[in-house]
């Protein structure tokens, strides 16, 4: 039995046919979806790539891995889903991004080198890597694609794109006037990227993943990990035209939204992305080539299912379909990722299991709370492991995926840190204040706001685009108050007790006594004489008369 | 300058003279306190010794560090006193006992052999080893002493003391009619230990900081960690006859405390410790050998001062002396510690800084909410670090040592696993719930337990022997909130973000836009042009023309 983790960047939950979205045709999508489960109430822990990703890997929250954001280094140490897969026989492969920056001073710290077999897991988020790239070459003054190595620009370059850079000159760009026109131009998104199609990205890590599929043994889980539907906003023909303007919805967002909005709200609503996608000429261009880049994904996705039903492989390969948040795309005033509204921090989240139990459950969907750290402790479960639950902070979604019924969380929880973004400044917080947090119980949704702010909340029964801030009135104390119950019973999670299991703590019971620990003995009389036959008996020699004084010595 | 930390096991704050003990005169810890400052409001974070030193050897709280309980190993790679000294310049050495449990699972994970100088640090929480030796060697059929090297019991057998354990054969038992009377039944706490009184535990431990003040090459901190005044409750002559009952306190009880008592406070009253100590006569004679011990650390803190002034390094010497917990002593109807009520959880705290600002404060005392994470800082500050407010939760002393007013914190945390306890049964709670926090605000003290039950609350103002439980009434709802609302900012508080100080999130502000990511740009116009001019420019090859087709084809 093998795993198939794919995980899309940046795909709103609600962008596939099987979601319901009106124009995007996603027939793959939603033959995966038809043969498992799909969960409509997924969320991701972080709304932003790295810190969301590691919650995926580790299977723990974002205050727990410490990874709050892109960039900050995943703690030497951390385990990872690679670290408990091995443990019981399965292997775990990484094929494309994962976002993760080795906690380089740490690794010195504990002479690891970077090249051993557990250096490299370690600075690899415990992947063995069959390919990694992270994508986002940035060409600026710093440099980035000069610090590391792309296989997918190496790639470009053996198939004859010239350059320094490929991935951004051609795979993330179009042409005009034989000229450049960058992907990272909005105004450019409606071009045909300046690649041939199968040399594009998505088709590219698609190639490396069925040639992994045909070369690895089992078992394995393998982390199939896209960098699409991404921003630049670029995709090569025949995908740029296949949606226009008369696709795109219109813009979730209202404007109560804007009407004395939560500080950390109003900041984000003021970026530079935001503004962009305020703009509806900006919608109208981009929408069409984000919706063309997941219908190539779509079509990727494709050729994986085919190839695992040709070589007999499917009713052996659990495949989960996910993403690490959504995007905005102008709901709310907002661009991007980062805050917590559902096109946002919701995930599309399908998972097939292969096995029988999963019969009674293909092509329903799930309305229970998920959460992107339940993903680790379903593939360990179905790699047939014991899921160690004082590191693991996810549950299994075994029982969902069997028609069973469950005692379940009644709340989900997401964070984001901000304090790398210029918001930090124009809210006026320090980076430890930078911070928010979301509570949602099903029905309303809690953000709380570091830095002496009030939350905000919504109410998703009433208001389900969640245009109407319920915090700027009274009239929710009871509400806020119990959801921050939640947030508060959250914060005192026992999240780092990672060296002792229950079990562990079962045994230790009574340990103290075997071991001849006894501070609670009067005369010996309270235990049985074997624990105490050790003390008692003949003394060779008598140290007190030698050396010994009593009181009125002194 | 170097940094003497001396520490006691389960020493009580109130057991010196110099905080008012009225029988027991300690003119050494009063000594320090006269050229120091003593903190009469400093708390341990953790009333359980393993749990509480990795908290002074980490600066991070219980739940921060995860080692909640003895026995639980400390996670790999957990930074540690040594390892921010030693990156300053200044060694980190242990001389005594720090009941740290080494993280086998995760070193071997690592690939860290334990004899590798990365290795042993690793294995002892940070140190250097002089010598260390946790004392306990139970004598049980499980074994203890088997398992380990104890280099204390190895100077017993070099002096003569024979026999396989002679820890427990002769330091810690007396001897009556030729047979071992064993400091394990409280029964024989009166009699003297069968030992020459140089020999005993504490003299030995004395012995080896003075060897190591001479020999050791500065700066250096060393950790002296004495195992006593904690339980076997023996002590060789002259010191086990120079208290007796006229010198016990009564206890500090009160009826009321048993009358409909919160569930966890009455498991712990029904222990097997707490009901010995319920019985005056194990008082009478435990409480005078508890006395003994604390006198024989005394003279022999006498010896450690004596040498510093006559070597002269006494003006160039942090001396610090304080204990990981205190010991109830039947107060509160309690033996041993592991609750919150102050003979617990309030530790001594006496700083003397030998540098000249700290005159202005010599010989006073200070009531600031302290704990004793902050002694990691305060030592990292003394030896001229930088303090790494991203992994150290503690905050440095030095404004209080230097008579200087500064913003401080406005309570304090502590924490209790009791998973590992008869008592988690007896409650009737799972592991994950068997835990308490306490949070004090310097009058009200509130304690919570997980898993359903009603707090616990103390007004120390009126109520200074915290004998009435104010939670069991309807009158301080707001009080009991305000605590919760401190609880529950701190269970938010950043304590995993260890990889990435607020110096280098300041620096990553930008750093995408210089690395060319950049994605808000409509037309480019939006930013100066260097950071755009990659991606411009003439294209060699048309991709587009040659693969592109448009909507048409179709």
């Amino acid at each position: 039995m093998n795993i198939l983790f794919i995980m899309y960047d940046q795909l709103r939950f609600d962008y596939l046919s099987c979601a319901g979205h009106p124009h995007l045709e996603t027939p793959n999508f939603d033959r995966v979806a038809a043969m498992g489960v799909r969960f409509t109430n997924a969320f991701c822990q972080s709304p932003i790539c790295g810190s969301s990703r590691m919650s995926f890997y580790t299977g723990r929250y974002a205050s727990s891995h410490g990874a709050q954001w892109n960039g900050f280094p995943l703690r030497v140490g951390e385990q990872t889903l690679g670290d408990h897969l091995r443990a019981v026989g399965m292997d775990a492969w990484l094929i494309g991004k994962t976002h993760m920056k080795a906690d380089a001073d740490g690794m010195a710290r504990l002479g690891l080198a970077p090249d051993s077999v557990i250096g490299a897991r370690q600075a690899e988020c415990g992947f063995d890597v069959w390919v990694r790239d992270d994508g986002l070459w940035g060409e600026g003054p710093d440099g980035f694609y000069d610090e590391k190595r792309s296989p997918y620009n190496e790639y470009l370059k053996s198939k004859g794109y010239d350059g320094h850079n490929p991935w951004a000159d051609f795979a993330n760009a179009g042409i005009e006037d034989g000229e450049k026109a960058s992907g990272w131009m909005f105004e450019n998104a409606d071009k045909p990227a300046n690649i041939r199609e199968e040399d594009s990205e998505t088709p590219w890590l698609t190639s490396e993943t069925l040639r992994f599929i045909a070369e690895a043994k089992g078992p394995w889980c393998a982390h199939v990990s896209y960098i699409k539907p991404h921003w630049p906003y670029i995709v090569p023909a025949p995908y740029h035209a296949m949606y226009g303007a008369n696709h795109v919805l219109a813009a979730s967002r209202h404007e109560a939204e804007r009407a004395d909005p939560h500080p950390v709200f109003d900041a984000f609503m003021s970026n530079k992305i935001a503004t962009a996608f305020q703009q509806e000429d900006v919608r109208q261009k981009v929408i069409p080539a984000y919706m063309g880049l997941i219908k190539q994904c779509d079509d990727q996705l494709g050729r994986i299912l085919d190839e695992l039903e040709r070589s007999g492989q499917l009713g052996q390969t659990m495949i989960v379909l996910t993403s690490d948040h959504g995007d905005y795309l102008g709901d709310h005033w907002l661009g991007e990722k980062d805050l917590f509204h559902n096109p946002s921090v919701k995930i599309p989240m399908i998972v097939y299991d292969p096995r029988e139990p999963a019969n009674a459950t293909r092509g329903t969907t799930c309305d229970a709370l998920v959460e992107a750290i339940d993903l680790a402790p379903t593939f360990l479960d179905f790699a047939g492991g014991d899921i160690p639950d004082h590191i693991l902070e996810g549950r299994s979604l075994h029982p969902w995926l069997h028609g069973e019924t469950t005692e379940w969380r009644s709340y989900v929880i997401s964070e984001y840190d901000y304090s790398v973004t210029p918001m930090r400044d124009v809210v006026g917080v320090t980076n430890r204040d930078a911070r928010l947090f979301m509570v949602f119980d099903g029905r309303y949704k809690l953000i709380h706001a570091e830095g002496g702010f009030r939350p905000m909340l919504f109410d998703l029964k009433n208001d389900p685009e969640e245009f109407h801030d319920l915090a700027k009135s009274d009239s929710y104390t009871d509400v806020i108050a119990r959801l921050y119950d939640h947030l508060s019973a959250w914060g005192r999670r026992m999240s780092q007790r990672v060296t002792r299991s229950d079990a562990e703590i079962n045994a230790m019971h009574g340990r103290s006594a075997r071991r001849g620990i006894m501070p609670f003995l009067k005369d010996g009389s309270e235990v049985p004489p074997e624990l105490t036959e050790k003390y008692r008996g003949p003394v060779a020699q008598d140290y007190v008369s030698k050396t010994g004084q009593d009181a009125d010595d002194q």
